[in-house]
């Protein structure tokens, strides 16, 4: 049993000492060979669980977790690219909005999104949920598609940071998932394998976000701006709150409906606002003005503002749904999409404001009603989920609407309205204004 | 991957909640079989090395490691058998004369030792090498040989505790060796499964110890009680000093060569203490008085005194050595042993007080001489070892002969004289006398 020397880089990070950069890549590299075996890398996972990782073995294990795989080149694609990634929330179809929103202001965006996780529904789900929509383009159609009409979203080639892929099946399953630096890692090596310029990142934080607290979600933040930073490439985070969920659609099709409303200027005040803040950051880390320096981040949002107003937006969704293949008679008439079987109403059980939302519970009671993967081979009912009709601080009276629950199956709503009704706390007090762009980190 | 539930547990343990008895057994069950992979256990044990066990979960693990294998009987045997163990040292031959002195006190002793690890001796080992001598006796001999001449010392069978055993090898590629209730089960799983009534543990402490600093060795003893406490044995512990080498003699037949002159009441004043000592207190665990009341640890080491020197223990000593094959020739004529072929002597290199000894050092050289195992399979050179001339407190000159080191080959003896006079500090100020007994935790 056992592995040449990765013991002793164990025991020296069970002490809390820093690892060398030659250790934590030949850690990989060996690792990914099958040179270093699981029973090892789990017991310095947990180790580094307990004792963390300063900025720069962070920095060093992220870039050799890109580096096992392929790293895209963007180079054929002029300009500077952006990319924007989220790490989860309830609700949030940001992508689908903010994407055109930059696009349209000449800005390429050339983005792979992911799956749902958990509780959090995933953009490729809701890009298919769109009849005919193509999620996997070769490497070819997806430059030629950024190349002509500035936007394409696809799914994650195989072979994007597959250390990864590896590490997260092993922390999956000896309790080392919940660990700051080791979450950053994981997305930062995803991030800098996807070969754009510079990354904005959305860190949500509360309770429809993985990281709940605002300590925790702080760190998140940061550690991944260090690593952005360390590996060469421009980072910020904004940290938005997810304590309700976004907008008033969590499902797929439901998502998409409530992406185009608000690309054509009727979406919710919500899911306009942060559109705008984070499209307006990804303005002003991509753009310089006359005499080299960056766009602000005020300019940034009025020019996202002003391509959303004006319809240049929806314009470049329609185009980037029509190029991938995706049926835009779906997209001008939205009304077309497939509607669900069983839908009940959940009433308020008595008067007072909206106090709390456990959003998490959003997320599972939408998962319940068929609009998650409760496995990876289950399949995703497009039309379920949940339409949010009461927001945090709204007084409702007992019997008002809250939410509506949407679904394929009586008994599967109802399980799911039940579930619901503890996710949302009345009481007599009116909460304190929810701040949606909670800061900005760079 | 992944391994039903078992993960849970490991998150558990990651947080610091303390594990149930039916989590903790499941564990060792489903290790033992296969049905915990490796990579979850040693994500636990890093979790542990963390988080620490309670009294109550090291009893359940302890208990459970105990029962994954055989549990020997010794009911053939009458009277109250009592074990002694020691945490490891160097020059530590007190098996050899502990076991005697109890036997001959009327105490049967049916014990099983190891063979050396890392920088300590195996009783074993020292045994072995007096010619012939079988360390490998069947139960029945075994017993045999304890009810007629009251005392045997054989190696331990395979299938004792085979739950440790797995546990270690895993412990020892994965940096979770090092832990106080990972030792404590370890040790103490495989002394409840040797059949013994009662424990005495002799827990080393400092420079020769696995465990050197006292606060480590006291919470070592501690925790070891609570478990055959626990477990239902009665249990102690004795702290003994391992700040310099135990006598004059380290290496395989220059301790049995001590341990003979010891019994002959010819033996280094801090061997009889010790051993007296130890005799004492495995009696007084042993013994009942008339009116049911135990013998104390004063009168336990006059007992043992009175066996020592009225020659008793050593013909005990003859007995098992004859009973297990060994050619007694060596026991009356100790100069028939084997003699090094390459001796050298280290000189002090100036006057002074020995302030200091870096006993783990002694135990080093003396593997670099021979008298250890590089590999599981090395061979041992019976006649290697360290003969330990000058102590610690003691007056020397320039030029005094601190040690003589003992090998086979000339470059190998000047090779460790080399290192051995590193570990020998010489001072100015005479320093306080070593305790030899730190103390007794029952």
């Amino acid at each position: 049993m056992g592995s040449g020397r990765f013991v002793d880089s164990i025991r020296k990070k069970r002490m809390g000492m820093a690892l060398t950069v030659q250790e934590i890549q030949e850690m990989i590299v060996r690792y990914v060979a099958g040179d270093i075996p699981d029973y090892q890398m789990s017991a310095m996972l947990m180790a580094i669980c307990f004792q963390g990782m300063n900025d720069e073995e962070l920095t060093t294990l992220t870039t050799a977790m890109r580096d096992s795989g392929e790293v895209i080149d963007l180079s054929a694609i002029a300009g500077v690219k952006v990319d924007k990634h989220s790490t989860g929330g309830v609700g949030d179809k940001t992508t689908l909005i903010v994407g055109p929103i930059v696009a349209a202001c000449g800005v390429p965006v050339a983005k792979m999104s992911g799956r749902g996780l958990g509780f959090t529904g995933g953009t490729l789900d809701k890009l298919e949920s769109i009849p005919n929509f193509r999620v996997s383009l070769s490497g070819d159609e997806f430059v030629r598609a950024v190349r002509e009409n500035g936007i394409s979203v696809i799914g994650q080639t195989e072979n994007l940071a597959p250390a990864d892929k590896a590490l997260y099946a092993l922390r999956d399953v000896t309790g080392t998932v919940d660990s700051i630096p080791l979450i950053a890692a994981s997305i930062m090596s995803k991030k800098l394998a996807a070969g754009s310029d510079k990354i904005l990142l959305d860190v949500t934080t509360g309770s429809g976000a993985f990281i709940k607290d605002i300590e925790g979600s702080y760190a998140l933040a940061r550690r991944m701006v260090a690593i952005g930073k360390g590996a060469g490439k421009e980072t910020a985070a904004m940290l938005t709150s997810m304590e309700e969920p976004l907008g008033e659609a969590v499902g797929n099709n439901l998502e998409v409906i409530e992406a185009i409303r608000t690309l054509q200027g009727n979406g919710p005040e919500d899911v306009k606002e942060i559109c705008l803040a984070l499209a307006g950051m990804m303005l002003s880390l991509a753009k310089t003005k006359e005499g080299e320096t960056a766009l602000s981040f005020e300019e940034g949002k009025e020019e996202a503002r002003e391509a959303l107003e004006s319809g240049r937006a929806f314009a470049k969704f329609r185009d980037m749904v029509q190029t991938q293949g995706g049926d835009v008679r779906y997209i001008d008439e939205p009304e077309r999409f497939e509607k669900a079987e069983v839908t009940e109403e959940l009433a308020a059980q008595a008067d007072g404001y909206i106090v709390k939302m456990n959003t998490e519970g959003f997320g599972i009671a939408a998962g319940m009603l068929g609009a998650g993967r409760e496995t990876k081979e289950s399949t995703i009912d497009n039309s379920a989920g949940i339409l949010v009709k009461k927001k945090t601080g709204e007084y409702v009276k007992k019997g008002d609407v809250l939410a509506v629950c949407c679904g394929s199956r009586p008994e599967q709503v109802t399980r799911a309205l039940a579930y619901l009704q503890d996710c949302i706390v009345i009481g007599p007090q009116q909460p304190e204004p929810l701040k949606l762009i909670v800061d900005i980190i760079s």
